[in-house]
């Protein structure tokens, strides 16, 4: 295949503080679909348009963020080869195998800790359960979407401390791209990494901390979808934190803001078609508004500040 | 890389029966951007967001129509190992390399045709001209675009009689992935094959003669461009095929039209984002004008008549 | 006020084959509200961003088409002063005074034939029933919108003989202003003509018969909408007549269909803002296709010949 | 006319520090086309799809601000009226006559102050130009078009003291509508009215001071075109006060931003379709983040604070 090896963000295990408002949130007002709930007591989505069973996985716990990030790998032969190489890369720790059906219709994972901090998974296998619309002769969208309806989990932004050992450990072992970067003269402060078309598929942002969360991201389809979040988040009473508007890096058009717990959504449509051979770019970090908001030209203090 | 071999359709080549005329089309109307023109008198275009020297190349024939693809791979080393694979695969005939130089700016192609009789191209290297914007802290798009300015070239489709040596050729050997397909009955009439994230990389559809045309596609950034362009269409009377409509098939957005010579042309926006493990999506031949014409729901004559 | 005299098309009074399909193609396919139904069986619909009680009122026969068309004057003095302005103008028929309450909610109407053949009514007491959302602190758009969810009822294209006539009696009587004309040399055949801001609020071609409808329509907030309202056409089996596409004639956004009976409805968006000093603009018989489909610059078969 | 006595907002005109920044500004940035410039070096611009000579006229002066707005009445006659109207009213004082001429291309001007301190203008006749197409077989848009490229001068916002007054006298002289209004208990801080079916042409914030401006806007054809505004202004380094956002008065989708001198712009696309029947909206003052930026839900310092 063309795209081979890790083929996607698979899934995303968020905590939450309240799981009724964490399902209303995560099911009427982003709008994704509820796939099934486990005996842990997790809930488990999709956005409509994908056709695995699950990408965002809910727990109840005390404190908001991200348990961890799932990359879904295009066969299980190269699940157990990317496995090697994380192991021989030393780059990686707490390093260990998770059995297939701990998530519910997800096959076996190879978990480890990547440098910032970040709790990372590969997988190969997990159940399809379709876009809700048939295979064949399709209708373009279905019916009975609710709120935003983003149509897929796209990635996530997270913020930790070894920023150049997670970059390399996706470029390096993962097979990524770096499509963008800040730097702050010869140190990069913020990695934007793709293993796909889309100009990101992870991004870091050099923070005192590890394995700090910044946000979780979902796509749609146009400008007008954005507008229309937006719409929804008043209507709802969602707490905003910026947008609509675009950013520099990347240059889609967004609209971030809380979930009940704390934990920051992205829904955001356009960017461009990114290829392994385009040319890294660079902004430089006193020009760091402009690179994440391009109309404002500069940061608003939750979004440097506020992370779970 | 997790895009890997062949990431994209690098150019097509296009015969033009005027060339100040074809000029005028892609440069004006289209809003290609010329790059450059050689000895033999053959124009070189590219989309603005391109990185690469050209994507388009026209030469001026007595008849219209598509002299050859050309599909960027990810190194040297993959170049000669496609070759190697082309050449084993006893699918490919006609099989030479062209030097490189043979094109402006571009390396060594290793040329051959398919079995629906289209003249395909393996390239490595091809240079960098950048998409019009610095590297270091752009914009996010150029000043003094023209016509539609489609961002990239994006995919051909193309007729031919050898549907399904075509097809084994794309998948068996070079690693694409079957999206969507037509099918008559057990008899696949139409295959939508992609080499990355985006629906579509090249597309076939099963008919009488060898080789023929059908049309050449670039990408917009959303609906409201093709509003635009069916405007400038008929601002500058172009020949309109259909459009603006939505396909079934990707669900893109879609206008089409001609250049001066008769090859088509098209310019669309949106289709989902597509991975190797999604579903192949099937349309029945009965239904082939929903599939193709979403909103017309029939085929339009032109549409299967008018190749070149 | 600024605004004053006829304020708008009020309502349109359809006939339709089968109710039970009727209700379901303007409540949930076009996406009215349904407001009430009478003693009669007549059912009462409305836009959802209009206020008063009902824009759209079906009953059933056997022919569809249009039995009249109502008109929102700004006041009872007003209806009073142009109903003798009617009268005295020697260019209506058949007119009468139909009781407030003959309509559920609307007060009395003045009705009249015009010289092409329409059943037209002037009336200024429509009780309000709101746009779904408060007078205080509204939201942009209520939720619970189905189907394609026009704003508002937005005007008629009306076939008839005398359009001379019918012309001098909305202008000179009724204070319209005629905005775009279609004219065969000396002899105009198509006039449009406005109340308000609206490019049109009424619309007019020659034919050689009396009293024929051939679309209402109803207006989108924008281009986005028009594709939405495209797919769902097909997503709902509906008969479509052409579109997406352009207008040049006020340049509205728009896609028609048809109602179960046979009835064609409009929807669409932009055109611009007008004035009633803005000079008349003309379109050429010669050139019709590109006034009324601005893409295709050709009339397709069904636009002039199917009418109710 | 059912349109009729005031029609529209025909001119603002704004006092600049800098012509040569402000002609750029309003030329090139804004996307006005500059029609004229006169013996006391006053620069007159109009909005493409504007008809008459000119909406927009700037002088050099050594503070920013808003020298006048000028209303277009239906006719002479009706200006006559409306002047001895308004003198009769005692809501206005320094009335007097402007000649015809003193604008370029401008009939006779009845100027007047109202009670919050800014000075209103009459006036019947200017000469047309045109939108930049023909009148007979015309396309939807001209070619050439730089900037924002707004299609007209849409309304001002104007803060003063005395804002029942300005509004009886546009309410009851001139005959606006109330569209919506902002409340502080029964005390009126906002009021939005309109002469015609947009939903504000002029709108008024009480303020401490007398004839403070606020903004002028502009009216682009969608939120596809707030974005590109939006890119233009961080492109051109211009000066940005909030947006893309919604606001909650009118639906419009709008962004705000300043000329070189400070004056306040903005341009925005939608809204509703306004009639004099509409109840009038309320906001009340303590919602009024939300009233004015639908989705912040807060205002921004800089909108209440900086004024010109």
């Amino acid at each position: 295949m063309a795209l081979t090896g890790v083929l996607r963000p698979g899934h995303v295990a968020l905590r939450v503080l309240d799981m009724d408002a964490a399902v209303n949130h995560y099911g009427n007002v982003l709008g994704l679909i509820e796939t099934g709930r486990d005996a842990q007591g997790r809930v488990y989505f999709k956005a409509w348009d994908e056709h695995d069973h699950h990408s965002v996985v809910l727990r109840t716990a005390d404190r908001p963020g991200m348990d961890y990030m799932g990359w879904r790998v295009d066969s299980v032969a190269t699940l157990k080869k990317l496995a090697q190489d994380v192991e021989a890369s030393g780059l990686a720790t707490d390093m260990k195998w998770i059995a297939a059906g701990e998530q519910l219709h997800c096959g076996e994972r190879f978990r480890f800790t990547v440098p910032t901090g970040h709790v990372m998974e590969l997988f190969a296998e997990k159940d399809k359960v379709g876009n809700g619309m048939p295979y064949v002769n399709p209708d373009p969208w279905p019916d009975g979407l609710k709120g935003m309806a983003p149509t897929r989990f796209d990635h996530c932004l997270v913020y930790g401390d070894d920023l150049d050992g997670s970059v390399k450990l996706f470029r390096e072992v993962l097979g990524f791209t770096l499509a963008e970067q800040v730097m702050a003269g010869e140190l990069m402060i913020g990695a934007f990494l793709t293993c796909s078309n889309k100009a990101h598929d992870i991004a870091f942002i050099r923070h005192g901390e590890k394995g700090k969360f910044h946000h979780c991201s979902f796509i749609l389809d146009g400008w007008s979808d954005v507008l229309r979040a937006a719409d929804i988040i008043s209507k709802k009473d969602v707490s905003l934190d910026i947008g609509p508007t675009r950013h520099g890096i990347t240059r889609g058009e967004t609209i971030y803001f809380f979930d009940p717990s704390g934990n920051r959504n992205e829904v955001f449509s356009g960017g461009y078609i990114s290829y392994p051979d385009k040319p890294t770019i660079t902004w430089k970090a006193e020009d760091i508004g402009k690179a994440i908001f391009y109309h404002d030209r500069k940061l608003n203090e939750a979004f440097l500040n506020v992370i779970t």
